[in-house]
């Protein structure tokens, strides 16, 4: 099972990074979702300074970034996938 | 050695992803660079593209987000760098 963390553009990249690492740290998957460029923004952002959290932990993390299709209010929008995982 | 693609804010995904996939298909890493969320906007999307194009080469492309400073005309700007490996 894999944890699903939703982006937005007012985010603090910091605080989704914590949340990031916290996952990884017992799980191997963590997903994030992002709608638009400056969602997209924050969680790349994100997952560069998540790297840096568990890299003491002797923790790779990679990134898979994927398309995703969402329904919001019955509206299909296209979503940003990011699947974090452990090298 | 790895190739460095700028990616910017009106770059086209498809564009991009075809160069990506170009390198792949030869080498072992390709490098972007984007400043700002458009640009990473359309990195993110190009990669995504990216690893569809080099797929049934039985490439799996992954990315390792990070920071970088560029000089742009001696302003230090902060730039996302995505090391575009393969798995």
């Amino acid at each position: 099972m894999s944890e699903l963390l939703k982006v937005a553009s007012t985010s603090n990249p910091k605080l989704v990074a914590g949340a990031i690492a916290a996952y990884m740290r017992t799980d191997d998957k963590v997903e994030l979702t992002a709608i638009g460029a400056g969602a997209v923004n924050q969680a790349v952002k994100s997952i560069a300074i998540a790297r840096g959290y568990v890299s003491p932990n002797g923790i790779d993390l990679i990134v898979i970034p994927a398309f995703s299709v969402i329904d919001i209010d019955g509206d299909e929008r296209t979503a940003v996938k990011f699947i974090v995982e452990k090298r």
